[in-house]
């Protein structure tokens, strides 16, 4: 614990690809969450020789580094990885149901020293509520913001 | 001329490419400006199922749009381009030669109405001059600035 | 109007700039704004020579053109513009002013056929709120979307 | 035609965003595509007041534009979308199926002038040989590629 | 010291943002700053789910990363920060202000081994310079960089 | 070793850049390569007041931090470098010569445990083939691709 935040340690992998299509990428992206990763992005960099490249960044669990480089190293063109141990610092989690005019939504909460400083309507929930009211996305977040607000 | 400036009219051409790797774009750029492209250039986008593309913007004269298109499909894996007119308003440009303690640097001056508005050390000279003599490209550019500033 | 939005018509101005340093480009954006702009944004772009340059758009009245191209050319090193008519699709503004915990705060309503159809808290009125009550910004975000909808 | 190209033209539709939040952002382009966009993409745009905007992009037909606008304001915050006719040159296009070692896949041709300039393996085709046959995206890829060169 | 250089270890705070506005983001800048942040920056990426994302990066000392932390919890989305050390090269820095057509302006000094080797006009002092004299701002960034070059 | 893969140390310097054109940085690119960088490249950021600014990053051997760093204070406008050490994960690299229709190019291969599993044709080789063809580059590549597959 770090000024009442947990913490953890994970690996950051990370690659410049400058031969690998954008179409591969993506799909890469997805086998990547699913063999364990647990955040994957792509930040858009230059080059040498005028090549507008991508920069493939994961964190993941120390255990899992050998897999998911597996992976880059199959599907990607690179012939090599970074990698750096990271501190995280986190609020502990915890998910509640809320009822709004939408219908029910989760919303996930972040604590810090057992007090609730973050709250967030699970994105997945309210799709599924949006989709089924037929009303926009972002009406169905404020409504479960608004319906975790009135409750506590 | 409009409020003083040069006008023309030229065509911007743009493709998003989803599935061209960066080394065959750093390399279809020069064949671009080797074809009479007036100014080639790449924007990092965010396309569908998570595609780190790249957008590539081409401007030209219309009797180029023909031949640059060619290019365009022969080397990329577009299938199609978007064309627009757009028109430019221009400083008037001409050359000049200052002396630096670095050695002669030619200057691209831009006027508007006849007075010069925009002076700017030309790069292919300044990085000659900074070859030549050892010294850091940028203070061969302040040595032209510099130069150029005091003879007027 | 086009299937109940309101139009018009305005100019965009771009330019790719190359050698201007940011710290003059981040001053450039507050002239243009009080020159009568009505959006200033840029674009990161990969640019000829391992450049990483930076495209600079400007929206504005085609009455404003001049005044705005002459900043630009004034305060940056280009030698050339691009210039384009758009049409906008606009939604009809009101303003309105609501009580929240944290205080007043005005609300930007957008009508189409004169229904409301967004609502969105005005930042400069909630950033006011938000520091005199020492709460975080998005809460009085929160605060204000619910105080508007609650009232309904 | 133009040059052996076919051509239409299409609209675009552009706005400004820099009060949404990226998840509601990415549904947003699930929904554009289903309401028959052609294409969809955001571009990583410099707002006033040090807001890391998004430039979202739309082509679509000029007789979608009135739904597609509708989706766009009702689904972000904006208040205001920009529109311009442009001109696209296209090849014609076909689709083939050909026989590789991870199974059956369809290749998207490109032809000018009926002659094929463009070979592209078709992307959900490929995904599905490479799930089926547990091979990398991009082994399918190049056998795709490979198998139609070598029947040609 | 390395080669020169001073040295001193700092801490790198890092968080991917998929769910916070653009324009609550500009705001937690400045909050950073005030909190003490050596500096802040915003990196657009591309984050599951075709979420245009934005990386946020802090520069602090150690001691600062408790109060930072409690900023970036507060006013994003954010549910945990990663945390580096990482190691600075620095110039020793000295202030001296030289006269210019414009005015006095302070220019900050790079030195290694006690030796002068960056030269850079501050900007708010050039800004002050080219608002009182009503003359660009590069003008007041040449004039300044000749000054000092002058009187060496 | 660490899972098949070839393991080393090295060093990444940064430095965030807010006041040097990218007309010089293009160049400096060239300069870090000819003294000894393993990789050099741009990072385009969001930084204070507005500035579109600049990460340029390099990673080098830990021997040559000094020069490097050197090059970087030097050419560009900076104050201080952040430097952190990162493990690689690696191939082991090998190249070949493959016949293609277009000419001989070298292929580089990557092994893991002695086993190929990557396969990249070079790509300067497969220019000089373009160039000498007068072939799409692409088209190279896909030939070369396809001329290591058959002799395997």
């Amino acid at each position: 614990m770090t000024g009442g935040y947990q913490t953890d340690k994970v690996t950051r992998l990370e690659t410049n690809l400058d031969d690998s299509s954008p179409e591969i990428l993506g799909a890469t992206m997805d086998k990547l969450f699913a063999a364990g990763a647990l955040d994957v992005w792509f930040t858009p960099i230059h080059m040498k020789k005028n090549r507008p490249g991508i920069l493939l960044s994961v964190i993941c669990e120390a255990t899992r580094v050998e897999p998911i480089a597996d992976i880059i190293f199959r599907e990607t063109s690179t012939f090599g990885l970074r990698t750096e141990q990271v501190v995280r610092l986190k609020l502990e989690r915890r998910f509640e149901t809320v009822t709004t005019e939408y219908g029910e939504v989760t919303v996930k909460l972040g604590l810090k020293d057992g007090r609730v400083v973050q709250v967030s309507p699970e994105f997945e929930s309210c799709r599924a509520a949006s989709e089924k009211s037929g009303q926009p996305l972002r009406s169905v977040y404020a409504a479960a913001t608004r319906a975790y607000a009135d409750r506590s």
